[in-house]
This record gives C-alpha cells, structure tokens and sequence, in this order.
C-alpha cells in the first residue's frame, strides 16, 4: 500500500475503509492479494449487479477482442453498437410499451446527467431545474448544482446556480406535501420563483440514504411538471438495470419520464457506459452538440448487451424479487434484536439502515469489515448502511453476509 | 443504419461524415460490415495512438480476464492499479526526473478538467481560470466554460462564468505577445482582472486546428502564472502519450505545469482511463472530495500499462519522430502541388492542413472517405484537416494514405 | 402631455393610470394644471407619511437654501449631517432602545438594500440570502434578485443567483409553517441548502400585496437566523416612520434586526434619503468599500431632522392608529356591502383590498379616479387595492376619500 | 465630530481625508463650522458645475417650493418635469442635431447604468456587456459588475458576471489597437467569446484616473458595437453637463451613443437627478418594467431646467474653455517646476495629474487641504490628483487654488 500512499492522491476514500489490495473476484465475492475472501454487499457502487466478472459475460467480452472487433468508435456507426441498441429496443423498451431514443455519451453518469440537463434547457428554452434535498447526480458542475452534498458543493470552488431546491418525499415527515410549496409558487408571479426546465429526481435516492419516493409523490411531481411545462428526468443511474426487481426503477409508479439517465449497470460488467434515453419528440439535439471522446465503447456494448439476456424473460426480475424479501425478513429480524433505533428504507435488493448517526453507521462497517463482509455507508453524514449485494449472488452467500452484517450490527 | 436513424439521438454527428457501419478493426485500418477496407488517419479522436486493437495489449487484457482479475474497483487499492501507478512512475515519471501524484477520476477527459479546476480552485481559494482562444477541454460544464467552441457554450442553455478568455500564442498574428494585456491588467487594481486560480491550456490545441504554441509563449504564461500564485494546468489529454515523439508534449519546451490533465490516450487499447498528475504539494485533496464511479477501470490499468512498455526505452519516440517527418515532408509537397492555399501547421504525428474556409475542409474529407480514407477536420468552423495516424502505423499504410490525402487535396 | 409621449421613454408606468399633469399638491389634495383636485391614497408610494409639501418641513428647507448651507457633500462631514443624525439618535434610537450605527448610502432604497446585502456577505463570509415570495426590494441587480416579481426578474437579463427562496407568512394558507422545509433542510448536509449570510424581509409586504407577517412567524425568522449565525435584515423602507403606528414595523414584534433598511419616509418631504441602521457589532466595512455620489444631501437631512419632531412625543403615532382604526372600520363596511369577494390586509394606515383579480382592482382604481381620487393596485398582478394616504391626512379628507374608494367598489 | 465617530458608518470615506464639519458653502468655496474657508476643487465628485449653491438656480427652487408645486410624483406626469423635458429637447438635444428619449430612473448614477444595461440586453437579447480597464460605472450589482475596482469588486461578495473586459485606449502604451484582440475574437466562432449586448464606456474616465480616449479609438469601438449588432452606452455621467467644454463628452469625437447615461451635474444643484437617454428606435420597454420610487424629484427638475440657462448660448462653455486653457497652462508650469515625474492628462475643466504613486498623490492632496484647498485623487491606487473645479470658478478664486496646488506639488 505504500505505493498508493506515495504516489496516488489524497482524494482517494473507499480504500480507507477497507484498506487492502484486491487482486480477483467472482459474483458476490472478492480476494487480496493475501487470498482473504471477502463477501461484497457494494457491487462497485451500485455497478455489479451481474456480480464480478459474470462468466457469461466475459466470454461474450473475450470473444469480441479475439474476433478484432472494433473498440473505440466515438459516435461513429458500429456492428455492436448496432446489436446493444437492437437488443435493448427489443427485450427492454418495446415489452414495456416504451418508445425512446438512445443518446450515447461519455460513460460516466455524470455525463449522462449534464447531456440531460443540456437538452431540457435547450428544449424549454429555460435555465433552471428542480432538484432534490439529498439528490445525487454527479460531480461535474452542471451535476453537482443538483447534487445535495454540502461536501462535494464547497469542492466545486464556485458557485452552483440553477437548482431549484425542493424536499424529496418524506423529507418533512409523513403526510406532509413537500410540493406544495413550490406547487404554491408556480401559480404566482410575484413568488421569486418561474417554471423550470426539469424536475430531475431518483425515485430511490441511493447516495442519499436509500429513500424510497411514494408512487403518489412521483404522481405528483409528473403533474407539476407536465402543467408548467417541465421536462421530467429520472436519473437511473444506480435504481435501474434490475435492481429494484424492475428493470427500471419506475416501472409500475405510474410516470413517464422525458428524459431517463443511464449508467453504471447498464454496461454489464463494470465496462462504463453512459446513456441517455430521450422521448423521440424531444430530441432536438444538432448533430455534434453533446460530444465526449468515450461514447462509443463497443467492449461495453458486448458486455451490456450480454446482459440483457437476463431480461428476456421474468426469471431474473423474480428471483430478485425474492432474494430481496429474504433480505428484508432478515434486516427486519436484526433490527428488532438490536440495541439501538434503526429505521429500514428499500424495496427490491436495495435496502438502508438508518443508523440515526454516522458514527454508528461507521462502527456497523467497521465491525463488518473485520468479519470480511465489504459494505457501505451512504446517507447525510453517512449515517445510512447500504446493503447492496450483486443480484446474482447465490442465497448461501447472501445468508453468510447478512448473518455478518448481523453480528456487526449487534456488536453496537 | 435505419437502427440507428431510427433509435439514435440526433446528436451523433463522425457517422454522418462516415456513413458506413464498422465491424472490424487492427492497427491503422478498419473494416466495415461489407468487408470494405479503410486506412484510418483519425485514431479515434486522439486515443489510439497504438491502433486499433493493438495484439500486445489485447492478450494483456485477455489473460487478465481469464485470471479473474477484480474489473470494477472505485478508488478501492487494486493489483492491477498498483502495477499501473508503479509502472507510471518508473518508465515515465522517473526518467523524466517528474514527480507527480495521480488521482484517477471518471474516465473522460471532461472529468479530469473537472478535477483539475476545482482543485486549483481549492489551493488558490480563487474562482476565475484563464482559459485561452480555440481551446477545447470538454463537454461538462465546468469544462466547457473553459472550451472556447461557440456551439458547445449555446448548447449549455445557462451562463458558463469563471473564465477569463485570452488569445492563444500566434492567435493575433506572428509576434504578437498576446499575453500582454493581461500581463498588464494583473499589475493594476483598477482593471477588472484579479489573479486567476489557474491557466489552462493546451500545448498544441487540437480540436482548436492544431495550433502549436512556441516554447517562448509556454514559459511566459508559467512566468506570469508564477508571479500571480496561479497554477498551470496544461491539458495533455490528446497531445500526449507518445503523440509528439515525447511522451508528454510539454517535454524540452521549459515548463513544468502544476496540473497535468491525461486521458484518451493513456489507456493503451481506447479502454478508458482519466489520471489528473498533480504536484505533490499541491495534493490538499479531502477524502472522497471528488469521486466517479468508474474511476477503477482495472481493464483499463491492464491495458495501460501494457502501452507504457512502448516507452521503456528512446526506440518508439524515435520512430514517431521518423514517421512525423516523412508525414510533414509529404504535406508539404501536397501544399505545394495543391491550386489553394494551404497552411500547414503541427510537430510529431499530430499535423493540420489549414484550409482556410470550411467548405474546402469538408471536401477533402469526403473525396479523402470515397478513397476509403478516415480523416477528420478540426478547428473553426472545422476548416482544418487532421492528419493524426496511428503512432504504430506501418509505413507502407501510412504512404498510402497520405497518397489517398494528395488526390483529394489535388481534386479542389 | 404631447411631450411626455414623444420624449420620455416608454417605461412610465403610474402616470398611465392618472393620465393628466399635476401641477400642485399639498398634505392629502393635488391639483393637476387645469386646476382639478384630487384626493391622494397613494402617499408617492409611501414616501409622503407628512404630506405633500409639509409646511413646516418646507420652511426648514427654505430657511436651509437662503442660509448657504452646504447643499452636497458626499461623506464629508456637514453640520445638517451632524444634526440629523443627533435628532436620529435623540429622538428614535435611544427612546426605544435601540443602539445602530448609520450608514447614508446612495439615496434610493435599491442602494441601501444593495448596502445590506454587501455587509451580510461579508460579515458572514456566506453569499446566499433567503428572501421570501412577493417580497420587494429593488431594481438593481443586487436587491432585484431578492425582489419576487416574475416581470422585474425578467427585465433584468440576465440570471439573478444567490438566493434562498421562501414562502412568506400566510403563503400556504393559515397555519402552515412556512419555515418548516428550510428550518430541516439547514439542519441536513444533504440538503443542497447551506446557511445563508441573512435573511432579508419586510415585516409587512407593500408592494407584495399588503401581507402582514405575524409576531410569531417574525420571532422564528430571527431564531432561525440566529441558529445559523445569519444576520436579519428588516426592510422597512415603506412600512416605517410611522406608517402602522409605530415609528419601526417591528416595534413590540419582539424582533431585533440586525440590519434596517430605512429611504423613502425618512427625508421627510420626498426629499431622497437612504440609511442603513447597523448593529455597531457588525461595522466591518472599510472606508470607502461602497459608495455614491448622493449619499450627502443636506436638503433631506434638514427635511428629515425637521420630521422627527413629529416623533418627540407619542401624539403623532397616536394619530396614526386612531385615523388607521376608523380607515378599518369603513373598509370593513365596504367589504360587507361589496358585491364581489374582498380581503381586508394590514395594521395602522397602511392597508390592503385583495381583490382577487387584478381586473377588478384595476377597474376599482379606475373607478376612483374618475372621482378625483388617487389609489393605486399592488400584490401579484395587481389584485390588491392599495389604501395609504399621508398620515397627516385631515380626516374630513380621510372620509371623502373613503367614500370614493367605496363608491368604485359598490360599482363592481 | 464625535457624533459622525459614533453613530456614523466605518465606511465613511472623504470625512477622513478632510476632517473638518462643513456648513455654509458659495460657488467655489465651503466654510467649515469655525468659520475656516475653503477653496474648492472636487466639485461633490462631478456634481457642482455650477458652484455650491448657485443663486440663480436657488432662487428657482425656493420660488418652487413657496409655489405649492408638486414634489414628489414617481412617473406621474408634472409640470415641472414637462417643462425640464422641453427644456431639454429645445436647448441640448435640437441644437446638436440628437434625438433621444428620457428616461428618469431612481437618481444615481448606479441606478441609470442598471436601467442601461438592462435595456441593451432586452434590445440584443444578449446578456455579455463589453466594459474597461479602471472604468467606473456605480456600486450596485450591475453596475459594479461593469466597474473595474478590485476593492468594490470584493465588497461585492458575490461573483460579478456577464462582463468581458477590454483595455481602455491607452492602457497598452501609445499606439497599441487595444480593441485588436476582441476584434479578432468576434470574427472566430471558436473563441469563447461572443457578440456582445453592448459597450459601455466612458470617454473620458474620470474616476479612473482622467484617461481621455481619442476620437479615433472611440470610433472604432461604435464600429466594432455596430458590425456585431451591440449598443454603444456611453456614462456621461461625470463628463457631461459642460465639463469638457461641451454639454456632452462625445461631441466633435464622430460617434453617436445608443444610451447615454446622465446624472451628478444634470440636477443642477447636487439636487440628484437620473436620465438615460435612449434612442426612439430602442425604447422597447414595458411600461413599469424599471422603476424607482425617486424618478420623480420635482425640485431636481426645476433646478436642472435653471441650469439648462447656461447653455442657451456657447458662452458659458467658450468660458468654460478659457477657463480649462488657464488651468491647463499653469498645471504644465507646476510639472515643470516639480521635483517629481508627473503626468498631466484631461481636457476642458478635468484635469489628471498621475503622480505616479498613490503616496505621492495623497501627500499632495494632505498638503493643499493644509492651505485649504480641497482637492481629491482618483485613479489605480489613488495615484492622480484630480483637478476639478466648478466651472463658474471666479479666475481670482481659480488662481489662487492653482498657487495652493502648485506649493502642495513643490513641497514633494
């Protein structure tokens, strides 16, 4: 690690929580280079849903490298590039009756994000956008104006303008309207406050300590936005791709989104790839407005396409359906065994553990990673333990990480 | 195509250029999915300095799936990471008598700018860059205030600030000193201008239209940056990594910047990779300040140190420079053959045929493809030609191409 | 009035609802060149708290002009500058115990609000402010981005950053917190909401339609803002010198602002005048940091020393709240006999007729000055009738206004 | 002078340089509250051109108070602002072939360079405004966004955005095309700047140091605003009114402003007046879009339309040339005799000496207010004295205020 210490930035943060050197991983579980097995209940931030190095995957992977299959292609035409967007046109818009068009950028959510934020000004002609307390979108400067983050706010070193900040579901207790305010001042001219060009949201804040928005509230938001003239984005980056037992996370709220970003899991195996889906009416882009050297990995368009095999049909979607109840059941057995307040927020194979503070949160990870389960924290502060296993993981290993998670959160 | 035009957002603009789809690729020719050959003057924007599915590389990556290697790590501590920064250091840094930190941030180049910025931003606690004429540094928008491109800035849809904008070295014609002005502006508190937190710039503009900077204009902005306590950020992203026939392109030129944006190239096989190299003191990084979820590309920390093998010793630098030469040579007697005036501008493999309108440009790229020759424009309005091969282009290939380059030249 | 439609510019607003030339005026009577009287509800937007042309004030400017005293001066000191600010201490500051410090800015009360929002950033060390739907605060950009109206907002061109917005008292119905989403957001690094250098409001909104904030939503403000280490800033530029019967608004509302905004009223004889009152704790400018040419105008200074006689003893105020009671009890019995839905807002002499629309406030206006009274609209699209003659207006005068007034409204 | 140490902002600027309470004041000189007199050549900032008190225009104000005239109107219609428009047209614009509309604003200089900026950017549609090195425009955010002080910069304590700064003529040295770069710049569209919604300058700077651009320079900037579509605003706020020997600054220099803001001297009595002057083809406002609650100041329109007497005829400005050939002639005797290098710049009755260093300038100006000569600096770090005497100076009182400047300049 002294090589890291030395030569690699202080901005550097996970491998501070689990400080050891990775050398190889499979599904849901990973090795150091001293051959200690780990039990990941990360998926690489929300990325592995096909756990590590998916075999299936892979091959699909090596046998496009050995083939000398184009690489790098930017946005110009591409043999796989062609069969991702057939193939995610035919097993995943098409039987959800959706019709989208699909905007390849830089492979970073980040891009995707501001390319979104780009479109809906360009088509409303209006600068500012709603964003939520607690949001997380990105790190670039028209992303981070909408991501909620004090920390990453102050980094930015300027100022972050055209947000519009509004309490996301729940944040003012239950049964409070948390748009009405803004409902209220939409309606008024004298209010400060003018029609925006988007409302961006997550219908599960995942950095922001898994906060699960109600089908109703996201109803309402739809409304609000489609009676002044919003576009309605959905960021998602880290809720789609399956994990909340829908391929999207939306599925089944009752909304449309105009714009829907797409990263992290969509590329299959941990290959980046960054997507806009945009309603086609909507696409007023010129060509070349939006660039980004990296928009066309075909290595990605291999492995994300591999993994739309596991949607074509329902199978995949039900066990994770299943193994997120398992996980549910045992989350809510902990915490009736544990000795402090803990509150459980989730659906699907997504679930948080509000730990009340960030210094519980970190002692939970701690101790779990003493017993080898790797585990994050997200949340204000941190305060919220993450349980994010791979969806692919096999029930014994997943039992053996919550029996972990178990045993570090009783040790409070 | 009709997949493409039918699915793909409006925004993809090289396919429209090259509307033919490509399957196949090595070193410096592609195929597309008739099995018509192409000789590619392009390199994928700048990344594929070592071709296209470069056969060293590949079997790196390949072995290195087939071992299991973790693929998808954040900024957790990874084996392959470790051998990429040890690498690094030791064939690049070292030699070079450099010392740098790296951060790897998300995998574009926007992202490294990003970091760059907010960092100079945070050692200075200023807020303004000097950022300078034809100057392209990304897509996201704290990098695209830096861009100079007019389209881009409209296609923001809000107020890109911060950026004080001052003409580039030759900018204003031969022995101009263009930084005169601002020279004098940061002596006076009355002028409007206070000292910016950094200058940013590339040493030979790329996408600007190759415009190459003198190494006497180079040390003035570190002179006046250094009188002013700004940093020099010198954006490598796509002059760098051999491009030059230095592995930097600021080598032997007399600077030294504080910041050194790398990317495209850097990731050896167009497997994506963004490295911000930072003076060791200047690392005043918070943990997790700022983060990306594909800043672990392990695929790509393969890959790229696999490419650094091509600078364990003079041999490859030496035969860009070679083939550089034999490029200049030839474009200079297209020039002189040619029935419009041409100005030619660059150094190593990195060349531009100024064609002074666009219209002029756009021509020889389309008689350059129906010769089945990949070439780009750049600059305004795109009137520059982009000659910019593979730096692992066989000889022979290389001829022809530029044969191809001649006839369409010669056809206006 | 040939001239002032060919020559004065388009942007005249008032003189196109009361299109005729005035000529003389004096306390609540104007008189246009063809000798018409008129009954003044309007006080020159709230400038006229002594009448037009006080004949006591008057005669101390006269005696003022024919001594030679120093007419402008800047900062320098004068002695009329001496003496108001003794008459100010003396008369207003000590009696209520009060201990601020003046600042004599340029002498609109855009300056004087652009003075305050300087000071709380740097006091602070913050840049956002909160400021509160249909509030208004001026035209420059600085008080305009704090101001609520969509139309003003508009006519800025350009993007208007840096502040908080929220719902003032009532905004959400009876009852509603309207602090709440803020009050949580402050208290969460999540949020996207950091504390802000202050909170700028007026206890009473004017121009925002007559909303009275009550003592309790006051108190929280100030909490908040003392929780958060933001100053409070009163904007008292219409609503004080004697206007709700005290000579501040926030007298006995248990508020102590950190800063006031005083113009308008406080020259006396619509002679201009802008002072901030500061908290001598919070006097961090340095000489010099903000200017203006007419910040020493020793006319207002004489004009303003001679109206605080009005505020040696209680009489005055006393006045005040009687011909305030009795203007309530016949707008109440206006509203009673009314034929359309009307909502009675205010305290002392200054009161608001909600009309709900602005066509029937217009045609209310219109209405009344068919009979030779001037009133005009305020509130969001000018649905508020807008009651507030001079306080020393005679009380025949009061009742032959009000019978105007109520005969416009019966007319609906 | 305890009173203004107590309860008097720290801000307080002028009071410091000259420690004296003023009380009476005629034409040319002030007497303090001990009866000390004083010659005067700082003129209230620009403000007095017509003397401290001139009797002719006070004999017209004290008439129109005893009248019973209105006072106080806003943007209602009044005879005494008919007549001051008709004054205006018939005696300023119709002699010197212009045709402008007016437009009173709040009456600072700040606030009619924010009604300026804000009617060019509704004009263009554009939000950028070009601005100069050590150009002064006013305190409020607009304005001061457009002032090139670092010190009132940083009081901001916000950004100050939308302007692209340009060096004043001169600023590089004789002979030097300080527009060149921003000429080249809106030729490329890759620059990253772009057409501008106006130039705003002053011809002559005057708190910037007395800089007098050339009629050359001036008419290459309209011709640069008029080939991209961007208003020509020039601040004659300081320069204007007979300064320079003409009413207007421009005149004889061959360009015809699209805006001309007008205030300091154009009230006629330090009484505050605010006048844009727009072209009829550019008056685009919305009725009430900007407003100001003291645009309607009665007594300013009646001591500014007595003022307007002096210009019925050329001999007050031949006077005001003899008068300036005086002071000129005997400033170049001074610089000749002095011990120190001293630029003289100016025309007219304003006059700069940069005395290279603000020490310099400050000793001088402590060393004439010791023989009671009032005298003020100006320019980058206060390094010019600026000679600024009313200009109904007597020639005994001119005299001897030059024989107290040139012993002040000696004594160095």
């Amino acid at each position: 690690m002294n090589v890291f210490e030395r030569y690699e930035s202080n901005v550097r943060g996970y491998c501070r929580t689990w400080p050891v050197v990775f050398d190889k991983a499979l599904n849901a579980k990973q090795w150091d280079v001293d051959g200690n097995e780990y039990i990941d209940f990360f998926s690489g931030a929300g990325v592995l849903n096909f756990g590590h190095n998916n075999l299936k995957i892979r091959q699909a992977m090596i046998d496009y490298l050995e083939s000398g299959g184009v690489t790098h292609s930017l946005d110009m035409y591409s043999r796989s590039k062609r069969e991702f967007i057939e193939r995610f046109v035919n097993v995943i818009l098409k039987p959800r009756g959706l019709d989208y068009k699909l905007q390849f950028t830089g492979p970073t959510g980040t891009n995707v994000v501001e390319a979104a934020l780009k479109l809906a000004r360009k088509v409303t002609g209006r600068r500012n956008v709603v964003a939520f307390t607690d949001g997380f979108h990105g790190m670039t400067l028209g992303a981070l104006a909408c991501t909620g983050n004090q920390k990453f706010h102050q980094a930015a070193g300027v100022e972050l303008n055209n947000v519009i900040r509004v309490p996301f579901d729940g944040y003012l207790g239950d049964g409070v309207d948390t748009l009405e305010p803004l409902r209220r001042a939409l309606q008024d001219t004298s209010s400060g406050i003018t029609p925006p060009a988007a409302f961006i949201l997550e219908t599960i804040q995942a950095e922001g300590g898994i906060n699960v928005a109600s089908k109703e509230w996201l109803q309402q938001v739809q409304q609000l936005a489609r009676e002044h003239g919003s576009l309605l984005i959905v960021d998602d980056i880290q809720a789609s791709v399956g994990r909340t037992g829908h391929y999207f996370s939306f599925e089944n709220l009752g909304i449309e989104p105009d714009l829907i970003c797409m990263a992290k899991g969509i590329g299959g195996y941990g290959t980046p790839m960054g997507v806009l889906l945009i309603k086609p009416e909507l696409d007023v882009w010129e060509p070349g407005e939006h660039t980004g050297t990296f928009r066309g990995q075909n290595l990605s368009f291999v492995a994300g396409a591999a993994a739309l095999d596991y949607f074509e049909n329902d199978d995949f979607l039900a066990e994770v359906k299943r193994k997120g109840a398992i996980t549910e059941e045992r989350l809510v057995e902990m915490i009736e065994r544990a000795n402090v307040d803990i509150e459980l927020r989730g659906c699907g194979m997504m679930h948080g553990l509000d730990m009340v503070t960030g210094e519980k949160a970190a002692a939970v990870v701690a101790s779990a990673f003493e017993q080898n389960l790797i585990i994050p924290t997200c949340g204000p502060n941190g305060r919220v333990v993450k349980v994010m296993p791979p969806l692919t993981i096999e029930d014994d290993v997943l039992e053996e990480g919550l029996a972990r998670l178990e045993k570090a959160i009783l040790s409070l």
